[in-house]
């Protein structure tokens, strides 16, 4: 298939983009892509790929933009019940203690999802999942995390697994335990740190070899394990509770994440980068030393707008800061029930732009080929390039730098998944 | 047709909503609604209507949330070009006059504005009404403002009344001669103020009254003439100039609008009370003496959160103000190409809970009964009751709380409107 005529291709080829490097577009103007199987075999203008493949049928993209499909590298798009009631409360001026007291918060949904079978949580799941590849997400990494007890965790993982089987969407998971103390191990973190380390992780190691072969998963960097992720905060899990999760993890051979420094600083990023972590997420309270540590490394510094736009906060990941320490940026939508029930890139673009002051160009970059190496695989996906797999987007725009000036809707005309055609409108 | 079953039927029965008592949704659990051509026959529990109406054909709404249809009453949906450069050097830290002068700003789309054919105006126009219709908004102020000379004025408002014609959407037209002061009489507002008394005012009001009565339009408080409306700004229309404007369109019979306190609080507000307007709108900088003049009155208080938000100024319209003096508030777009290019009201109603601190009751009200109010036509639309016109919409949710919780996206299913059904998703 001949994909040919945009105004605007968007290759963003060249690898993940460092520092003040971000926003290279790799532009191609009046370009053409050509498609074979799941996989992209050629790139260029149209006058040239038309002239080298005269006989492909085609796919006419006049008047469209096209741009790699989007990866979302940080959700927790698996969970059942929601907190719709919750949020009024917070509007109504309840505090967190109150709602907490009222059944609310994140513990609200760890006990809808330990109740829910299997099917339910992946009934629930699956609209969220057909929303973001609407909206042009063609790789999502999912976390657990709400089951914080062994069998549960295990349920999520496996409801990710099926529903990644399933598609079009493709998810990587991420083991993430260490996502807030259970009821169970109120007031003893570190007994439930003990508990991840010395049962949860090695289950789920062995549950991961047994099951993982029988699913098609190839999005994680290695198919060997799935990322573990910790939540380093006031409230969860200190600096020293976490370098326990994830240096247990790595001699197990996770590959790893952090959540670090969305209210406090506690030195979760450092840590991240000295384990060689995949990615940090969140940084809001970022110190520069923790920016020059991430920036000396390759751990990428993955911003999440809508989760400071959901509970109204001014404050934002520092972008220009990471950017001009040399650091590597990604975004992501954190979509969860509790701060950000967003299922949209493009609105995480729309926030970039203006909360991390961001240009279009940096921000695009950030949600593709960055976001892809933000879970691994920035050398088979987040890139219009030869040999690449073919998940691309066609924009119902002719620039690129609508992406960002507009906000609150849905731009994509068509996803394009493994060179498959999913028109995303009625 | 029968709308049976959805566990919330919101009714927002009971006409405008004033000061606190903002937010009364008349929910009705397990509702239903007989529609019989374009209107609402009756409304009550679906065990009720049932009996009552036993051979009707049903649409089932089980698991669905039912609201009026969203009236937005404040936008600039028609205009030519586009502004997605001048955004990204916004970005790069150009400064305002660094715009103007690369040639964007408002100037940019009153040049593009003028130079397009009364078709392109409306192809261009045409898919941005689309997807107002989809994301749920079945009526919409539109206003000129992009002519700034008779006849572009004149070929705007046209364009407005062929396009209410083509429908879904039905559009309330608005003359916005005073939009901004245009090239021509650069340095000299006083000499455009005239121009708009003496010459367009009357110009536009002979024009309407020949060729309005070709086209059907119902959506304004009486047919006889558009709302006249101006932008009362430090570097717009001062005060003085606002008031010259707005009395002789009332002298002339045009019911009146005013854009106030955007930036300055130059006492719109005020003026709009004392004229007797439907609405004031933006109302940021607005002042205790205007927010009680606009109380002591029926002017409804227009908040538009969009375009702080575009602008990432954190200051928004003080709705808790405006409702503790007992006054009449509404939300709106400002669907515009410069500052707030969005096309969904349910993002309005997003960041009106975070930022103007509303309830999802009070922000629902504000975006259907009280919106309906702010274009006059609170009689007609913005409430499920009997003998009014059939616009409504069946949310994908359970709880009409997922609006203002979630954002980024599109909650709708299905719009109905004039009693014909519109399935949103594809």
């Amino acid at each position: 298939m001949l994909i040919h005529s945009t105004p605007q291709l968007i290759t963003l080829s060249g690898g993940p983009q460092r520092g003040r490097d971000l926003g290279r577009l790799g532009l191609i103007e009046n370009g053409a892509v050509l498609v074979q199987g799941e996989t992209i075999i050629a790139v260029g203008t149209t006058n040239e790929l038309r002239a080298a493949y005269p006989a492909e049928p085609t796919l006419d993209a006049s008047g469209r933009t096209i741009l790699p499909g989007f990866v979302d590298p940080h959700t927790h798009a698996i969970w059942a019940g929601d907190r719709a009631a919750e949020f009024e409360l917070r509007l109504q001026g309840k505090t967190y203690l109150e709602i907490l007291a009222a059944g609310g918060g994140i513990i609200s949904t760890v006990r809808a999802t330990r109740q829910a079978s299997p099917e339910q949580l992946c009934a629930e799941t699956r609209p969220r999942l057909a929303r973001m590849f609407a909206h042009g997400t063609t790789t999502a990494e999912v976390k657990t995390g709400y089951g914080l007890e062994t069998a549960a965790e295990i349920k999520m993982l496996e409801g990710i697994l099926a529903l990644d089987a399933e598609g079009p969407l493709e998810l990587a998971p991420t083991f993430l335990g260490a996502h807030a103390i259970p009821p169970e191990f109120k007031g003893d973190p570190d007994g439930y740190t003990t508990l991840i380390c010395n049962e949860m992780l090695p289950a789920v190691k062995t549950w991961w070899q047994t099951h993982a072969p029988d699913y098609p998963i190839t999005c994680l960097p290695d198919t060997s394990l799935p990322f573990t992720d910790v939540f380093c905060e006031t409230g969860a899990f200190t600096l020293a509770q976490s370098r326990r999760i994830l240096e247990t993890a790595k001699s197990l051979g996770f590959p790893l994440k952090i959540h670090a420094d969305e209210f406090d600083n506690l030195g979760g990023a450092s840590l991240a980068a000295e384990l060689g972590a995949v990615s940090a997420d969140h940084l809001v309270k970022t110190s520069a030393a923790d920016i020059a540590a991430l920036a000396a490394g390759d751990t990428i510094a993955v911003g999440l707008p809508c989760t400071p736009f959901g509970l109204a906060d001014p404050q934002y990941t520092p972008a220009k800061a990471i950017l001009e320490a040399g650091g590597l940026l990604a975004l992501a939508t954190d979509l969860n029930p509790g701060t950000a029930w967003n299922e949209n890139m493009q609105f995480a673009i729309a926030l970039a732009c203006r909360y991390m002051k961001l240009t279009p160009a940096q921000a695009i970059a950030a949600a593709t080929i960055n976001a892809a190496a933000a879970i691994g695989r920035a050398d088979r996906i987040g890139s219009i390039e030869p040999g690449k797999q073919a998940d691309l987007l066609l924009l119902d725009v002719p620039d690129y730098r609508h992406l960002g000036y507009r906000f609150g809707g849905n731009l994509v005309h068509t996803v394009i998944k493994k060179g498959r055609v999913y028109p995303a409108k009625g």
